[in-house]
């Protein structure tokens, strides 16, 4: 076998078999296969595709190229949920102290953010002290004191997405379904997980524009996860608009702190409880989703969850009293508003924009060699449908430098687009749901 | 501008500006963007194709990468010739003597066999002694003595259609009619040549298997030189079997010293005086197309070209006496002819296998680093359109190793199709005439 043959292959639209998938990815992976080879054959993957085998054989080679976590002696299910990423998205911090609380144990292996949309390990990283490069060992022994564990990838799983990845970032070959859910799903099903629920995007912020992509994505998904016998569903959830109304890494540490604590914008409290209340039922906690959301309302009305949060932040190392006092978290020093330029209704918003402008303001990264600042963030005080008057503050603006604040500022005021009309139809905010 | 961004363009079928593709050629050549960004943006231009502007600027831009030779200190007009290849096909070596007798100046840079091809380079250095490695200054002062000098490409000359071919070849994104014309008019405009004869192959044993493909690698390649102020046509000559009775590096020395002499087979005389014919007449030399295949055959028939080679031959150092002695040449200690499994006529052949069974042999090469052995060789008995009796001798191969020969034989035989009914249509050499 030849990797240049099988370059040529996808080039002419051809299937490739589980071994040539294996042999590509395994060769690359122990570095027999230079980055270019790959490069060639990802850019052939991204236009031709691929079908439900090769993604399915692909998924199962970046899986198997590391080590794929046994959890076995940790009694009871493990589950996971994964969002394919927006703005404002903390759902990890929120439910998976409610699902430890309520007896399942979530083993969450999570990713940095790039580009417009953050990642989970740097917003808990904003907590002092949290520390998610745990080692295994460390790892295991977390999970079974409190059920709940948030760690990053490390070197020992799926080590071909890794490499894979980094590789796709620079050769323009990262949306695509078949890569997206290979990647997705080696992850995943390398933490050792029962059940897993998936939060697939679609709107104006996520990855997945077009609502018929993101259920492509989400089908694959699951039949993925499905035919590795896993328990998976996937909801298909809108994000026209942030989750929530706070972006940025301590905002979103302290919005998510109100959730926990019963309060918390709606939105963001109702997805938050749909995810848990899956999780629940998958794996097998509960009978059916309605008896999981109302266990999961039981755990934060309880402030179970809250406690349960509070153990985990203490066994990572975190400073555990920012629960109570939110200012130990790092801000930002200045605030400016940002003010509608019309008077009338929030029609829509180009939803991705605000996350490119919360990295313009260091609240984000650019480059994987970014350095974040926690303290900046965005505070959306309208939402779609919303009235408002010209000169009215839109959202407000937590930053710590004047660099590209103007930028930024310009850049949030445009994409809330105001309308003369309130938009017709509400918005809803899981939109589908897929493999139950 | 970044690399990623360019790659997302064609990824996208969308069309780059000229800066864009200089920005990517240029970066690539001096080492600034790696492989794996031009490995997924060559696979993205093979899927996606360029447009006549595009691929105007790739030219142009890997044109410029290096030295634009000037030849104007050389009175008169500077023609070449350039062909996409095939089997057999040595015309270069009794044009070139043939056009520079005529009173032409032919500064020809060749290439090396690669595949199923053989090249000119290799072909001469079966002749002992033969220097292809010329410096730009001895190359000159070879053209001025005697009007003709084949070299190959140096390190001056485009260097970024060497770098980029060498990546092509090991991540397919080799035929490709955009890429192999920058790839071809890039390197011969870099010549200082005056005018360009190009042809262009199309059957069984050409790149371009098909003639309507064959017709528009032609049309762009003519565009794109007469875009540059050149004068250039085309021919679309048929490569559905053997040019000539010979194949292999000596055999092919020797039989264009045959047709020099006057003699050696009809068609591949008759293409070598069409294409010389057409040299005269780009070149000025004659009025007349017609005209010029009158001069090419009193060059051959006066002895002038034969000569023109011999001076050729010795003043880059080879063993002239090759000429009159052609057992000078490396010869194969073995022949061992190919008989026919069956009575009939010799409907069409496999002519690609042919070039592979050389290889195979040692007379060609399969990876770049690849040792040729320049005494291995073909002699075909059998033409499209002959009667074969069973048993009776195919082809002849001349080799030097058991290894590989039954497998060699095999093909070579099986490459011959023999049917019950003379094939209707005659063989037409030259089809087509693209761009006069």
């Amino acid at each position: 076998m030849r990797a240049v043959d099988l370059i040529r292959k996808k080039r002419d639209s051809g299937e490739l078999s589980r071994e040539e998938i294996n042999f590509l990815v395994s060769g690359y992976t122990r570095g027999e296969i230079p980055d270019y080879q790959m490069a060639a054959w990802l850019m052939a993957v991204w236009i031709r595709g691929m079908n439900r085998a090769e993604i399915a054989a692909l998924t199962e080679v970046m899986l198997h190229s590391g080590e794929v976590i046994n959890h076995s002696e940790i009694p009871g299910k493990k589950v996971d949920k994964h969002s394919t990423g927006g703005i404002g998205d903390k759902t990890s911090l929120i439910l998976a102290p409610i699902v430890a609380a309520g007896g399942l144990t979530v083993p969450m292996i999570s990713g940095r953010g790039l580009g417009h949309t953050g990642g989970t390990l740097d917003k808990l990283e904003a907590i002092p002290g949290f520390n998610v490069n745990l080692s295994l060992e460390e790892f295991r022994r977390v999970l079974r004191k409190c059920g709940m564990a948030l760690i990053g990838q490390t070197a020992e799983v799926a080590p071909a997405d890794k490499k894979i990845y980094a590789l796709r970032d620079v050769t323009s070959t990262v949306e695509n379904i078949g890569l997206i859910c290979a990647s997705i799903m080696s992850k995943k099903l390398a933490e050792g997980i029962d059940a897993l629920v998936l939060d697939v995007k679609t709107g104006s912020g996520a990855f997945m524009k077009k609502e018929e992509d993101a259920i492509r994505l989400a089908e694959v998904m699951v039949e993925t996860g499905k035919s590795m016998g896993k328990k998976v569903v996937a909801l298909i959830t809108g994000m026209d608009q942030p989750l929530g109304r706070m972006a940025g890494h301590s905002n979103e540490v302290a919005e998510s702190v109100e959730v926990l604590k019963g309060q918390g914008p709606a939105d963001l409290c109702d997805l938050s409880l749909d995810l848990s209340a899956w999780m629940f039922f998958l794996g097998e906690r509960t009978k059916s989703v309605e008896e999981g959301r109302q266990l999961a309302e039981t755990m934060i009305a309880s402030g179970q969850a809250l406690e349960k949060f509070r153990q985990g932040i203490r066994l990572q190392g975190g400073d555990e009293r920012i629960i109570d006092e939110p200012e130990r978290l790092p801000t930002a020093r200045l605030h400016v508003p940002v003010l509608s330029s019309a008077s009338g209704f929030v029609t829509s918003t180009d939803c991705q924009q605000f996350g490119i402008a919360l990295a313009m303001l260091g609240g984000g990264r650019e480059k994987k060699e970014d350095h974040i600042d926690h303290g900046v963030g965005l505070e959306f005080h309208k939402r779609i449908g919303d009235r408002v008057e010209k000169e009215e503050p839109l959202a407000t603006i937590h930053y710590n430098s004047e660099a590209k604040l103007a930028e930024a500022k310009n850049r949030i005021a445009e994409s809330y687009h105001i309308g003369q009309e309130a938009p017709r139809e509400k918005h809803v905010l899981v939109r589908r749901l897929i493999g139950a």
